[in-house]
């Protein structure tokens, strides 16, 4: 058997703080990136279906939303037809970070990737998928109530 | 180039709800199992030490030891000769949560890796590992003031 955690957690962590010093905000939370590229990119996602895109749970979700809107970053509005559903729409100020933030994830990926040879590459790239994919069908069957 | 974030930051957010689910706590930080791992094996490691080996700055591992110690986790102790060095202790409870996270980590790897044919593991543990360890250089040369 193989672990591959405490690399995965290593990679995730250190990409953090690269982005926050990038991005020159020691205070951004470690979702703050995927909340902007997720939101610009589906104005009026829900907050449930940014749950399950994110893999975090509907109160952690609530709750970094909740911090965006205080800043500024997005709006919340109920949807129109369903009270409980909330969706979140990016505001200007989102749509203005946009770019520094994905250039910050291109230069972090460039980084790591720089030096390994484009076989090793493909082969890393097609089980990190299956890895991944492995993970969000456990947090599918566990929303089923299968788990 | 190739994007490797998504996939990666999925990995580990998923772990975070496998681990919770599996340990019955919810209300587990996505730092919590490092944190046991790290702390049982270096029993009185500092908090600075401590905040490099996890890849997050200073004041979170503050918190979020912290935080340990208020749920009877962790002592926190002065060093005899450095006033200014904290050192974090294991206690009784943290020593005997460790098999069951050691447990859960061990079935979350089972069950990401289970279906991957061995050479490719090999490969993939190979980059993997290439990669994390330069994600962690990126840490050194930061501390080192050289970034």
């Amino acid at each position: 058997m193989i672990f591959i955690m405490k690399k995965i957690n290593t990679i995730s962590r250190c990409a953090v703080a690269y982005r926050n010093d990038v991005l020159n905000d020691k205070s951004l939370s470690p979702l703050y990136h995927s909340y902007v590229l997720i939101i610009s990119k589906n104005p009026g996602i829900s907050q449930d279906e940014l749950a399950k895109e994110l893999c975090i749970n509907k109160s952690t979700v609530a709750r970094g939303v909740a911090s965006l809107e205080e800043k500024g970053f997005v709006e919340r509005k109920t949807d129109d037809n369903d009270k409980r559903i909330l969706r979140v729409y990016p505001s200007e100020k989102m749509l203005e970070v946009l770019p520094n933030i994905r250039k910050a994830i291109r230069e972090w990926n460039k980084y790591l990737t720089d030096d390994i040879d484009e076989t090793e590459v493909e082969i890393f790239q097609s089980v990190l998928e299956r890895i991944s994919n492995k993970a969000k069908l456990y947090m599918e069957s566990r929303e089923e109530g299968e788990i």
